[in-house]
């Protein structure tokens, strides 16, 4: 498959490309190209020091990426992703979209600030075209654990979306990145619980002195 | 401490009650005060046939336990929880209240359906007098592994509440029941997001074949 990352210049799209591109094709995107294709070239420099084989990992704009792309995951901050994808949005056709995105706000501690529709999720499927398929994952996964490729990831990634076949890739794509678990979190409706558990985790590591927290249902 | 359960003859009391005689006197409460006299005899039973030592089980009505108790725990369903309270609140005085309440409606799938106040526990604490120490917790741990006292609990138990000295007496609690991990989930304003939890659980054990979820934050 072809995987673009907007944002995949960012922490958490570092893991994601590294993890992914032995078996995918990944273009890492940003506004700035010159930006995208130094990354993508350090990628592919991390994988080969490290003796793995991969795919092709291309740096390139938003715009060529997601004409070209099967999945493009939103790796990009909730302030932002939102004007960007109204830009886009005519270049979609019927890609799955997978949304990492959590609207929180930083008072005193971190809280979820979901817009109307109740989700980053709803409102973003809302934004693009109907056939495009929107998955929400992945928000709870840490970028410091994922890009470190030593370490297997002993999570639980829930996986929310309406369309199932995109659901069941999606799910597939988690299967491959060593002992990530995806469960079925059911429809996009769902998607505010597991947006919502962000800012809750990230609380609770300030104030229980943890880092990295991510959930396993046991 | 003498902890009052009110609920105590239902699945969730049992597993508390059985973990905690053995260090505090427990009155196991219900409108039905000949069946709660039964149902502390049978713990009572259980835990020497077990030959564990324990404190004493005592069946009693409601008012005469919450006049009597430290620690007061709310394992009650939340329809009906708010109608006994708004009758028992003038039996309260400086108690700590434990709420395990989880407003929850099922459609097809279980919803959160979180009062005006945005949470079970931010309305229990509006009922009750201002000097009762409202804590939120438990209520995403299994009936069924709790009360099976051959199963050590490897669950993560998140405490929200606004009184520091009553947290610490729950987190205390937490701690004797063998590997369950108490976190400071902050105030009791946070507590909407335990509450949530628990429909989520369900509805993703029913989703995924699995059963009895509790969280571990890893």
């Amino acid at each position: 498959m072809k995987i673009a990352m907007l944002g995949g210049t960012g922490s958490i799209g570092e893991g994601f490309v590294l993890r992914w591109a032995e078996k995918h094709e990944i273009l890492v995107c940003s506004r700035e190209i010159e930006r995208a294709v130094n990354v993508a070239c350090d990628y592919t420099n991390i994988l080969s020091n490290k003796g793995i084989q991969c795919c092709t990992i291309t740096g390139c704009g938003n715009e060529a990426a997601i004409k070209d792309a099967d999945v493009v995951v939103l790796s990009v901050p909730y302030q932002g992703v939102i004007s960007l994808l109204e830009k886009l949005s005519p270049l979609f056709k019927d890609q799955i979209v997978i949304s990492l995105v959590v609207p929180m706000k930083k008072n005193k501690w971190f809280e979820y600030t979901p817009p109307k529709q109740g989700s980053a999720a709803l409102e973003i499927q809302e934004i693009l075209p109907k056939t495009v398929k929107v998955i929400s994952s992945y928000h709870n996964v840490s970028a410091r654990k994922l890009a470190n490729l030593e370490l297997s990831l002993d999570y639980d990634v829930v996986v929310c979306g309406d369309d199932d076949k995109a659901k069941k890739t999606v799910m597939d794509l988690t299967h491959e990145i060593k002992n990530l678990r995806p469960l079925d979190g059911g429809g996009l409706a769902s998607s505010y619980m597991i947006e919502s558990l962000t800012p809750f985790l990230i609380n609770l590591a300030i104030r229980n002195g943890l880092s990295d927290l991510g959930v396993k249902f046991v």
